[in-house]
């Protein structure tokens, strides 16, 4: 086992706890609070918990320039995260505040005439948005006193957690299933902590872990997707706040969300409410859409049904980011889809890798797979009238395509390889 | 071919060339004047042409402020680069201001109590500084009304470029060494421009673009990397405004930059200069040194011999993107180093994973091959005594290690590989 070195094994902080804002955890099923813990569900009902808040009101105009003038990172909203005020001081990745980039030429090619952005969260410190919710995590279990950092990961969360876990000074094992793309093993790898291959599906992997945390063994272990999952959650928050933020504080009529456990798209709903409630943006209707592969779609399966629940599925697809087959996070969605009046889609992998080509080759941006099933749900939801084109619409690349070069790599290389001469290059038909 | 669409096949502006505060190109060797264009060499004595400024002086607080007060990119120093004032209005990946991560643990580490800091330019948008010389290389393009965007590249300028042209609206045909690194292929080629690979190392691939810059068929490219290198070059001071503007407008006492044309570490120090002449920082001295792999390290053996001149070799080494056997700019890199009191120092291939490996895991940063060179080039310094560890430093990573997997990966996997078991954990001895 790779033991850290003793300066970095005791990161917790000796001081008293402090959230900032967050007063309580409360379940999203009963309602009923519970204190601030590394616990994630409801004692009376099991139901989730989710982070409560009294937020400072009565002051937008104060709140927003407070944060403009805040770190380019998602600590810029630490007033409505639930990390203390002097957040910053900590060693962290900062992640956060990524472009937002206006998408002329993709608009112009799908014909959407209201205006379309991509959220590039590529451009996170570990090329995925997952460095946002490992960054509340970890301060999460610097208040709880916890030392070692962990996960069940379909890749991406498992470099987040490596990378973080190092920054922040803690220890790290993480878990994956043993058959993920090559690229996203060896950065969960490379930062020097455990790293786990679990035979078996990225569902397996969680339900393990579930058992760990319950063993003697996971005794100071922040699993940050489990037993921190209240707090982590809490990350997705800011993608909502930046994308408002950087359309001049006010809300897109559409955001297109990339469905795994469905959790960052419920975050994100949360964001855009208490950004309303604040006084931050001014309300008006706005839709929220889920985007899934069909490999696995169990949400876009229900929601087309018209059912409540969702049935589990075994995963088939290569957007092994999203390959939840059991999401938690799943009648949330299904909730927000149908209160906002959006929707969710899903499409095959071969439409995947047409959105990764199409927005690269119209943007100058290259997603993974993920970000593949997100443009290319855009497009289908145009093509079936379920988004209207002449609306503002923002879709989110959650993830970097050199993370899953294999969905593109068979179908991507060079037009031509030839010798050093002009000929040669004549001869290719290039001239 | 792949012709992109009208729409964005005519880029050029009809408007008059703006180059902002450029005035002129002007010769390194003679010092000879010439106009502003797609030229790279002086008419008298072949020397190479860089750009020549007419600042605004007499008001660094004032530059200063409105440095500050522009955007989180490297267009905030627009006054200072050979682009028009309205530079943000135009299409562009918009690069730069990438973060200035203090390495505390990594210092502790290597030894340095004068504070450690790795400015992370794998934050850029394709991943590598590179974004930041092609985004002003894409303005001259746009100012000479050229349609082509070119370029000579070991890979991470093919990315660059491919992904520049298509945000900024040109068609683009860029040459590589047919045996790059996968990730670096497939991000070259992704963008939907051509990608032409080239049987020879990075030195015929550039001998074959000057040829094709003579003939024909090069009306209306622009290389990036030659008949628009001038400017292309003055993207790299950006990365020492951004070190000493992060600092909190000073100078370090050391900056460690990789070495493949010589051209980065050049620059920085012009804008360093050109910083302590504006009055936008406090002149006070401070040392460059230069990193190279040993499999590539002319730069290296000519500063260790007291020569003047670089003699050119064959390359041999995994940072690929160093391998440049004949640097344009080694002779101008042995004057900074010597006249500043740096040095210029190499590593060999092993020393260069073991810095990759370094980093990650003191502080949570995965860098490409080059920036192993320089982290591995900082440890030997210190350990030759060659730089004061109780000075300040600044390590720059120019790249991410996504795109050199090959490089870590038979060293780098999963600590285990088991099933989903508790006991199964144990007896891979983990618990």
């Amino acid at each position: 086992m790779a033991v850290q070195t003793a300066d970095t094994a005791t990161p917790a902080s000796t001081a008293a706890p402090d959230f900032g804002p967050a007063v309580a955890l409360s379940c999203r099923e009963c309602g009923e609070r519970t204190p601030l813990g590394p616990v994630f569900a409801c004692a009376s009902c099991f139901g989730p918990l989710e982070v409560a808040y009294e937020f400072p009101t009565g002051d937008p105009e104060g709140l927003r320039k407070r944060i403009e003038a805040g770190p380019d990172n998602i600590w810029r909203y630490a007033p409505l995260l639930p990390v203390p005020i002097d957040v910053t001081d900590k060693p962290n990745l900062n992640p956060g505040f990524t472009k937002l980039v206006k998408a002329d030429r993709l608009a112009a090619e799908l014909g959407v005439t209201g205006g379309l952005f991509v959220k590039d969260d590529s451009g996170n410190p570990t090329h995925s948005f997952k460095d946002r919710v490992v960054a509340i995590a970890v301060e999460a279990a610097r208040n709880f006193g916890l030392t070692t950092l962990s996960c069940s990961s379909t890749g991406n969360l498992a470099g987040a957690v490596g990378a973080a876990a190092v920054r922040a000074g803690f220890r790290s094992c993480v878990f994956i299933p043993h058959d993920l793309e090559a690229g996203k093993v060896v950065m969960a790898a490379v930062y020097g902590g455990d790293l786990v291959g679990i035979e078996g599906t990225y569902d397996d992997v969680n339900r393990f872990c579930s058992e760990l945390i319950g063993d003697p063994i996971g005794e100071g272990w922040g699993f940050t997707n489990v037993n921190l999952r209240p707090y982590y959650g809490e990350g997705s928050k800011t993608l909502a706040y930046e994308i408002c933020e950087q359309l001049g504080w006010r809300l897109p009529d559409n955001i297109i969300v990339p469905i795994a456990s469905g959790s960052q798209l419920t975050k994100i709903d949360k964001g855009l409410q208490e950004l309303i409630k604040l006084g931050l943006v001014e309300e008006k209707p706005y839709r929220i859409y889920g985007a899934q592969a069909e490999g696995c779609s169990p949400v876009s399966a229900a929601f087309k049904a018209g059912h409540d629940v969702v049935r589990p599925v075994k995963p088939d697809t290569i957007a092994k980011s999203l390959a939840i087959g059991n999401p938690a996070d799943g009648p949330y969605v299904l909730d927000i889809a149908r209160r906002t009046g959006g929707a969710v889609e899903d499409v095959n992998d071969e439409q995947v890798v047409a959105g990764i080509k199409l927005l690269a080759r119209t943007e100058g941006i290259f997603a993974e797979t993920a970000g593949g099933v997100t443009i290319g749900v855009l497009k289908k939801l145009i093509e079936t009238g379920l988004l209207d084109p002449s609306e503002e619409t923002v879709a989110i690349n959650t993830g970097d395509g050199l993370k899953t070069l294999d969905a593109v790599a068979p179908t991507t290389g060079p037009t031509a390889v030839i010798r050093p001469s002009l000929d040669a290059f004549r001869e290719a038909g290039l001239a």
